[in-house]
């Protein structure tokens, strides 16, 4: 694919994906998160940047949760929001989403927040439409969820200040994940020297060495000496196609515990991009515990969405 | 339960129901919401004080009425609102109400207003979180409908100028009503002398005196003299439940006609939360009737809603 | 009908219906909406001009597509908007529409968009309630779609400057189109020479002459030489009706080619309402060539909606 999320002057064009990015754009991304952070990097202020912009979240896969964060990015930049569920809108009369976009564009649109069940729907729609229209890749089936990949990385660095110096495990679902898939980009990029995948082999897939990643599938191995534990969701689904045998023993053999973590470097950080299964992936004594750091991802989420449409949408 | 809704030094924290509130909270609630309405008591101005804020209408029981009446209020307010109905979002997928909440919060909400099938749930959520977030009941269970027991007691002061000298009668189905709840703690706090609950003796809770009121089984009885009739909106449930017998003879027995209206003071006002049962608990003739104030319910419910909010999230 | 869309002064009163208005008040929200379009006639820009009014979208048949278009017009003027589509709300709990309305009249709205699947809907509710509140009438059942008709003609405007030398030909099922209606009505006003329908017997009306319209059904005479092509969208529920005979046949018949367009006026613009059934009534070469003006019609339909929405809530 075309890398047309970067100008001809290496300026964020679009964002589909964290591949394709440069080191510089995340870091610029990540200036422009903390300017909309106050002093205590705990809350933002409404800003007046994009006033007069609109920004459609055109979500053709339901998720209230990320919409919302989404949602509310936008109002924190003053930009007017249009929340659209496209299965239940006009694709239903057979209209196609090219058209559909087309005419959105046409009310004067001015940012597609995209969530599709397709991978490379947002790519697609990117590539085919005027080019003063950005799109922000909200999560494409297997492939990509770079505001995640964005905001894992920006929170790691305001617990760890430092990349290079780190070993991380992602522990999970790793073959169905678009979450791991962008986590793994963008911590390659910013220099983590040791990434792990943690999972039953059923759930990694094969050759995933190439993107520089060390395959465990004993948990106890995998997190040992870590300094960022990233779970992942487990998927009900997983369950139902056979894929891990049951939700105890998958808890039993990959749950993440208090005795577990102590394998972990004791400062190690825990994270999950939400929801939890609690008992399931995590025990709630951790999920609750000082070391877990969900909740600030979702609050440095909000900074990084705001961040991400300021730089496109900034004249 | 712990009285979270006044914090240490007397002011408002979280309105959660209207009991244990003292009346001089309501009072300043009152002058509030003055404030708000122009000298004809008729319009809300839209006001700039609660620009950077946002309000999350989190409602797990769907209700378009009185969701709306809130997005209203914090939109005159400048707030940002977030709408979300949560059976068909993230608690589908498994996730606590608890970690719905905190997720919600870590992404800047200043503000949950909640409506809840399960009495008891607003509290549960305000006494669980950081205090500086506020919680506004927007009806849960059988319980409290506190900015209803506002709005009404608002509407009556601006009608009837006093609460010391009313007779006051609440009609219909008493026991499941959180309207009714609300309404006599709001009427007791405020220092009416004579509050009458007026229905069928399968509606009306045994042991009701103790709220200060006066259980009438006969309706003519219980409206004779009378200076506000606050009529109840009849659920169709209960005739299923065989609560009552039929539609027909609930009319008969409880409607409030034109003819039923000769009894009690002449200028009484006929108040109902709306939305009503035009020929099952209300006569047309009187619904339309100019001793209806059922609009200006509505109408003062903005301003009341407004009050709240800026009592609650101003600096 | 009583003509309640217009003052006694000759002002806009509410937008229910081309027929009844003056050209002189279609001149003047053209003017309007080409104040608020940039040089190039492109894009509109935020304006503070109703700043703190209140506009409902209330949809009692659902249609994303139009609702978006009034929705992003309100937003643009810095209106606050209030989406509800009725059927899933109070309407549900037999509340009469009138209560419904007055309701949210009570709420302080200021003017309520509506779309019904009953013709004379808007007008109803706009004669029954408080003269400060305006309507507009966003498509009723057969009945009309104003402001359809008024940016397919602002659409015909921009691009062919005068309407005194036009012909036009409105094409497809002119029996069951509220747009042809609305187009029809507005043209005329206008002062277009020659306006033909073009359709099956079954989808013309008897009698449509009296319109001042000439009925074709063969589609080769009824595009020859004309300057604007307007397609109408053909409902899937037709060919159930067995009013059509099948989809390829219609095509055949009355399909938008880029053969048949050679018989039209060289300069001829093809227009549609959207959204477009490829290949059914139109033809994709058709529909993505230069002559189509299809989102062209989109973009202006902000402008124009903008344009009426500030007439009617001015000062």
């Amino acid at each position: 694919m075309e890398n047309i999320q970067i100008t001809s002057d290496g300026k964020l064009n679009h964002l589909l994906s964290i591949e394709g990015l440069s080191k510089k754009i995340i870091e610029d991304i990540f200036l422009k998160a903390d300017s909309f952070l106050d002093s205590n990097n705990n809350n933002v202020k409404k800003v007046d940047l994009l006033n007069g912009k609109t920004i459609f979240n055109l979500f053709f896969e339901n998720s209230t949760r990320t919409r919302t964060t989404f949602e509310i990015a936008a109002k924190k930049l003053s930009a007017d929001v249009i929340n659209l569920n496209v299965d239940t809108s006009s694709q239903s009369k057979g209209e196609s989403i090219l058209d559909t976009i087309n005419n959105l564009i046409a009310m004067h649109a001015d940012m597609f927040v995209i969530r599709h069940g397709q991978s490379g729907a947002p790519y697609f729609i990117a590539k085919n439409i005027d080019s003063r229209i950005k799109v922000i890749n909200a999560g494409d089936g297997n492939h990509a969820h770079p505001t995640q990949g964005l905001l894992d990385a920006y929170t790691i660095r305001h617990f760890k200040k430092e990349f290079h110096n780190l070993k991380i495990a992602i522990i999970g679902d790793i073959k169905h994940s678009r979450v791991a898939r962008s986590d793994i980009n963008a911590l390659n990029l910013l220099g983590v020297p040791e990434i792990r995948v943690v999972g039953p082999n059923t759930l990694i897939p094969s050759g995933i060495e190439d993107l520089g990643v060390i395959p465990y599938s004993n948990m106890n191995d995998g997190i040992k000496d870590v300094d960022v534990i990233m779970m992942l969701r487990l998927q009900k689904e997983r369950m139902d196609n056979a894929l891990i045998p049951s939700q105890e023993e998958y808890f039993k053999a990959y749950g993440l515990t208090k005795e577990r973590m102590l394998l972990a470097n004791k400062n190690a950080i825990v994270m999950h991009p939400g929801p939890m299964n609690r008992g399931v992936e995590i025990e709630s004594a951790v999920a609750d515990s000082k070391q877990a750091v969900i909740l600030s991802q979702v609050s440095f989420g909000i900074a990084i969405r705001m961040a991400v449409m300021a730089i496109l949408l900034e004249d």
